[in-house]
């Protein structure tokens, strides 16, 4: 089946393999007169790239995008975006073992019951370098949601057991720590966690925030469209998050409607909300306060440490894998989430444009 | 813009407000020759009925459906199912004071905002009551899941600080106790804690768990499409819930590799799992264990305790919700859980019917 | 599979059998403002019901809509609106007979061999009833496109060999005829060539031609999602229907590019064409001429004259198809190729609101 | 809006400008184990490259395409194809002075309303390049159709007045003659008219066939999925088509009943019919025999001989085309009709597995 095609009106389809010729996404729906260039996607790839610190992965790839198409003359057209990333650091070899057995946390055997054999290398199709048509087409979908205010912020909320301090909350420390947290103290805490978990032959987990600030209220729709319910769909469709919360998340079913419902009130002539548990989002529609979200990542599941498993001829084995893998993936995902995020924010803010007559009126000057 | 259709092959569109003349829903893509008689779909309505327990509202409602047509001597044609509910107990006078101000935690400012004005009659649109669609359509998914084996179950698992022990776990207490807990215990405890709630004129919220066995391993597409992502999406366009958890959910992040990796075993000539961590799901794709997902639903916002809001026009006041409301909504989703992740699992079956050659060529008799 | 959803924004379900309770459909993305009372349905719906005339089938229907959801004060809110037509004149002793075999030009033996089985009953869902739910959306769908200034006018022209003459055309016939032909004296002529083909127990074919004026240039999308290839689709999708037309249609083929091309011209400071082979598309998007297609439609299927089939069992024979049928199709199908269009055109309009960043910055007030 | 992807199962999305970097393709759902390798696609793109014949533009383009995922070890994965053709033979200086007007017959002014501005190198995106990604992946969906014994035809039925004879009949002559016609001699007379045409600095319209020998009974959906409808839509948006026909097409509006209906017989125990007036489809779904389509394509707009038109500042002017052009579209589009209808019928196919309870059975081993 397919499924490799996102959004109704902002549409993005990736495709690629980790071992293939190139990784790429088409990008369908922009909306024509947005300025865009190539580095406009080159910094979000950046925040992806393997290779950069010594909690990510050392196989180094230079992840650079191509732009094929869609713009013209330093804009959008209205056409399809389409953008490349070649695969340069491609060692086969390293897979050449692992196509013989199923590795615990991945999804070799489930590929191989689905379609009947898989693309093994480097986790084919299903690994993390997928993201990096998300990410592109992430970069733009920020950049047009710049445009009307809305500006979106994910960083690393907590490695394993360490947290950040909102007190200490630093935005710049985000792209400078190699944990993405925005809180100094605690990444070097949590890198020496990381450095412990290395020791062990082991990874760690971690939980991704985003917040979307400048969200006008109204885009969303009520029923299976809800924006909660997209955004959900999108954050739970990158690789190891197998939690999604809004706003309090899962606190809201430890407390009472008079501590978790938001009071509106007025401010500067505008309706706004003395609290957000909701998250920003009510009856899956945007009430024009930040908007909060969370995604909790599993640990890396390939580890050094010898595991138990199977083969395709359906013999027991003990396996230990090597290779180059991150501990963690938090970090490399922080931007994905954003991604992810802002993708589904600008489908949403596109398909609100024909909400109401009004609206349309106005733009066919009736 | 439209956004009341669900799935790819077997795709529900739902209708009908609390205060219309009906709710309904129509069910298309379901496969020909499934056999289907009203009374499969009015067992499943029932568990969501309001009026039968002390900590459901007092309001009645028959919710008896009608089958309009895609039924043919018993059996599914292939057409669209269309399913209809009446609305019986439709107080409107009820509802006359809301019409002017905004209920925290509801979605009367979000509607008015991106629709210019709102059907305000028992929430309209945004009621608990668009649900009866989705668990009509439901109770048809989960009859053809059936036919392969397929079973759901899902309960309460919460309700405020009050869990279920898994030690007391009785499948035959879900549909007996009005909380829907599987511990008959633990029910009669949470009933307490919600009639604390309820003289303190407050409401409270609660945890739902589905688990699904027998599923092949198979379903669901590798990007998008995941399996867990769209149970992600499904559950969370559930109003009231406010997190999505799968199998270990939020508290993978606090794992390593080594505990959080489910080995592969071989029993009785099949691949299985030693532990289910991932609860059933890797790469977004079934594994063939049980699935798990857990919802976490939010207190009702409909409180009698005196609330901040604003108005239509701008002024702050404070206001009194009057009429008929559950204390809780967890019980009555109970089953909205199930219905969404069974809608979920089926079109994820039906897609994957083309997913290899092989299985065509078997088909088509090639 | 699904495959009773059409639309992207504006969005239409239909459901329901020929002798089932009920047909009916559901409208979803219609925008939130519309005025709407159950009149604009009806009146669409008057022009496609039986027993009206001599040409048409003496069964006679009611065909009265029931608005069930979607409707607040008048206005439509921006939630579905289900309508529903209850089936009344159902004689399914008509067709015991036809349950065995299979008629030629029906969907008989198609539909029993997708599904295993049919609702045989006056044809089921491949009744043409199933146009009761497509006009009851068209009806809403012209409704709103009158408010941005667009008209669609659809008309028979031709029956068999009769065919309207442009110098003739007179719009208010189009209601008046029984043939639904602008054309007074050829609508005669075209009652005596049925009046033949009724004696003898044959039927006829004929065209239908639908004009829509004032519709804005650039609606259409350039690649799949042409407005032509759209309303091809929408046309075609009709029973009957065995070629569709845009602007000169077939004729093009014959035609050399000189001859063909439509000039632009400047016309009280527009840009205006001086001719429209082209029938007012270019490229898969409106050019701001009056938009030109045609419908060809077979001769009803159901005659008396004796005819050779099959039975389910394989044995041969022959038959006469006796109960209450159409002599031509043609002039009921004039409201539903109307309403295709109106569809169509609609969903094309609500998608080029987002075409553009200056579109979108208008709106959300950049 | 997006609207560069199409089907629902099998899935393509097309990218590219005529003078951008490359054009391209990406196919979502294309079955896993398709045996599939580059010459396959080659193959079909050689027939639509220009540059081979002095009926087509001297224009010489290499187009020769990268497989860039979706195959390992010589099979489709199950996951996206993508597929790219660079542009080797871009002097965008040719197109310098479109840039400043609108070519009649053309899409320039459209897409300068629609989108505000555009990519004017050699049409941009509204060019005949385009059509590469629909017949690279038009390629890949006649290779998996063939696997299941179904065979598709397409070739040049008429150029301007001359028509091809069905007693020379001679599918050979398809891809041998400089016409694409399957009759040498009429290819002779075709090609005598368009070297008058050229004289004349005029150019030439025509109609494609397209024949499908070997579909099962049972693909398509009843109502706006019909595959009639979904083949109309799907060669509707081949640019330059200006009308569909299904079997007889605009013939049956001539015909009555008795002769347009196909009586059913038995043929060595098998349902066939004795005749296909409806060219192989029945109430939208297919009944076992040749599928027949015809494509009416305009005469290529852009002409040398002068032309009344209109610039972006709304003056008046006489333009004379230059650069290189085709005389007749036909002949390179004969492949590009095949492929649609390719692409059509396997998403057909694929849709329909999940049709009946009865084939879900099967291939699940209930």
């Amino acid at each position: 089946m397919a499924g490799s095609t996102l959004g109704i009106i902002f549409q993005l389809t990736t495709w690629g393999e980790s071992h293939g010729a190139a990784l790429g996404v088409v990008v369908d729906g922009c909306p024509a007169g947005l300025h865009l260039e190539k580095n406009d996607i080159q910094t979000y790839l950046n925040r992806r790239k393997p290779g950069q610190t010594k909690i990510s992965t050392p196989r180094k790839e230079a992840d650079e995008v191509q732009i094929l198409s869609g713009i013209f003359e330093g804009k959008t057209t209205g056409t399809p975006i389409s953008m490349l990333v070649p695969n340069t650091s491609q060692r086969s070899t390293d897979y050449s073992e692992i196509a013989s057995y199923y590795r615990p946390g991945h999804a070799d055997y489930t590929f191989d019951t689905k379609y009947g054999f898989r693309d093994y290398r480097g986790g084919g199709r299903s690994s993390g370098r997928e993201t990096i048509g998300r990410v592109a087409a992430g970069a733009i979908a920020a950049k047009a949601l710049a445009e009307f205010g809305i500006r979106l912020c994910a960083y690393t909320k907590s490695i394993g057991p360490i947290g950040i301090s909102m007190d200490h909350f630093d935005q710049t420390a985000i792209l400078e720590t190699p944990t993405a947290m925005p809180d100094r103290e605690a990444s070097l805490l949590a890198e020496q966690y990381l450095a412990d978990c290395m020791k062990q032959y082991d990874s760690a987990g971690g939980v991704i925030e985003c917040v979307i600030d400048g969200v006008p209220a109204g885009l969303g729709d009520p029923v299976f469209e809800k924006l909660d319910a997209d955004l959900a769909k999108a954050v739970m469709s990158i690789g190891a998050v197998k939690a999604v919360e809004i706003g309090d998340g899962v606190d809201v079913s430890l407390h009472n409607g008079s501590t978790n419902n938001d009071p509106f009130r007025i401010q500067d002539g505008k309706i706004i909300k003395t609290s957000n548990h909701a998250g920003g989002i009510l009856g899956g529609i945007s009430d024009g306060s930040r908007i909060i979200l969370r995604a909790h990542i599993k640990p890396t599941p390939s580890i050094f440490t010898p595991q138990e498993t199977v083969n395709k001829q359906g013999e027991e084995l003990e396996i230990s894998i090597k290779g180059r893998h991150d501990p963690v993936i938090v970090p490399r995902a922080v931007v994905v989430v954003e991604s992810m995020a802002a993708i589904t924010l600008l489908d949403a803010l596109l398909r609100n444009a024909s909400a109401k007559m009004e609206n349309l009126k106005k733009l066919y000057q009736i």
